[in-house]
């Protein structure tokens, strides 16, 4: 393989355990060239939909042939198959529970294998930390320059990940809440594309919870201290925030629990 | 030395000091080739049980001339003593409270030795910062091919630590809860060879608070949803877990305080 | 560049969201030998005066030429200025807000950069997240060599940060907490020398909220357990500690409220 051996690493596992250390140590045994990178584990105990998007949002970011661990897996040691994903610039290792959906739908993957072929495994495969067992291993063969059509049989029906979607007529796009980030911003399902073309030439009235914010401004500091404004975030999603505040504060409800909640965009009069 | 110049760090410092990143910085200024790999800088304060856990579950999936550096000191200051262990594979870099305990008892050391020699320290040893003066600078001149027995003079009396033991009797196999996981998985001190040897080829019966679970599991997904189960988890050793959920929470106890909670096994009829 | 090519990070984002993990692809796909060192991702929403303390605290223990990277920005987006700092042996890399000035009054700067050349950003520059458009970019062409002079214009005119300070009369040395750390440690902003001046050959008394502590220890261990004692810590600032325990608990505060808390010293009679 071409460039630098990178290994990002998703996980559910949080840093009080020795699950993420053990996944370094074995990757490391594998391929002490390996360089491997934190994206986060502390996604909620699970939580493929949020693991997912973390993925989706950072992997584009990494050099060419950098491999994506993911490892939110609440069905390990059930028939769940341990995949690899590989779209043209990137490799993706872990569960097929539509952790890698979003890759796979928005990235033509140039292969898509079920991960069967032990010589790539650890010796002995556990029934509950696959991470360890299957993916590092995979991962670290993979930096080394392993081929991935002979670690298992191509498949073509990878788990999809339901979504939430978009909903619109004349006067209303109906998206929600996705995540509410460290700062408190809520992040909407709804994007600068979908926003532009509903509004077209008019302003936008968003409606979340008992909030009414009236225009999309560009910054943060456009609002006044602690006043509750609309943005195109930076990943490219409608984003309600309060300046110097917390949103998710601002609509009186814990933050995890906003995952879902609606938002209503509709136009100025 | 040959091969990589891995040094893990396990820590109970948190995050949002200093301390972690002055203890890099430490390392790197004198040996800029070593990798540096965080297990954990989450040990709650002063628990020398759970770091030493942490560092006997992961060390072993290192590659060998690996360095562990654990710094959970208490003392620090007083009259414990700083030491490096040397094992066939690994090396342990630390103060003697017990923290590599399990690692002497159960491999062998070449060599233990009491870290006095002030050429491989930080020129201002403090009374209060020991990993930051004594154990990176140490573990980093190691990575170097530094010879431990140039440090300081052999020891034979490391600290032990008080492990929790089994006990057993006919009838009843009486263990404890070591660890709560971020799952909510409850980890005994019970194996899989002690519970083999119990039960032989009848069936378990497990109690602890006021759950029974009748045999032990393979998989989490054995159970029903939010079924309580048994398993041997991924390190070997017995796992009270609830599939799809959290052992702890049904167990009704804050988890840190589940530590410690008897578990019996006894047989069923 | 020589030497190898360090970049730390010092940030307010947290571990759950994508940013973190984004500014890594981003430097590692400029520069893949780049070697990235967390120092802390959980400095507080917007707590400049925090995170200038970490960097401060931190970046001397790195080898020279290390790239150190701030971003607490709630200006961002604003007309703050996007700036590197250099000095003798290390460079910075962040916001105009405050973040170096610990670092600028301190160690005369070779020079301050107004960084406008977007050659050294990524293309299209968003109005929320400059740590993933211009601060990690410009960090990765540094490591790569890339001269700061070519970078934007010389500035003179840095912002400043206020920072509490000393007062003193004959009697008392005024002084207050500026950080309780991870042990519950209350880190004070009276140094070594201030302290050293006004006790002379006597004994210091300290008083914090309802707490009186006489004279100044060596260790934590010189105190009984649980008893409050005084000492200079690793950082050289005068300290409030509880020997076994938290001296934030024993003054009945929550820690970040004790952030800003009066120490007044006095002198034993």
């Amino acid at each position: 393989m071409q460039g630098p051996c990178i290994i990002t690493l998703t996980t559910d596992f949080g840093l009080k355990d020795p699950y993420v250390g053990i996944m370094k140590g074995v990757i490391l045994t594998i391929n002490p060239e390996a360089r491997i990178i934190d994206i986060s584990h502390q996604i909620k105990t699970g939580d493929i939909t949020h693991a997912a998007g973390l993925i989706q949002e950072t992997f584009t970011f990494f050099p060419k042939n950098t491999i994506h661990v993911g490892v939110v897996d609440p069905g390990v040691g059930s028939g769940r198959r341990p995949i690899l994903i590989r779209t043209e610039d990137h490799f993706f290792v872990g569960p097929d529970n539509g952790l890698f959906w979003p890759i796979i739908s928005a990235h033509q993957p140039v292969e898509m294998v079920h991960l069967t072929e032990k010589g790539y495994f650890l010796p002995y495969i556990s029934h509950t930390f696959h991470g360890r067992d299957i993916f590092s291993p995979v991962a670290a063969h993979l930096s080394h320059g392993a081929d991935p059509l002979k670690m298992g049989a191509i498949i073509k029906d990878p788990m999809p990940l339901r979504l939430p979607t978009l909903k619109k007529n004349e006067e209303f796009l109906f998206g929600q809440i996705v995540r509410v980030d460290n700062f408190g911003n809520l992040i909407t399902n709804i994007n600068r594309e979908d926003l532009a073309q509903f509004t077209g030439k008019g302003k936008a009235v968003i409606k979340v919870g008992a909030l009414t914010i009236e225009n999309v401004q560009k910054t943060y500091a456009e609002a006044k201290k602690d006043e509750a404004l609309a943005l195109i975030g930076s990943s490219g999603y409608l984003e309600i925030a309060v300046n110097l505040g917390r949103a998710s504060e601002r609509l009186g409800i814990d933050s995890e629990e906003l995952t879902g909640v609606k938002v209503e965009v509709g136009k100025a009069t």
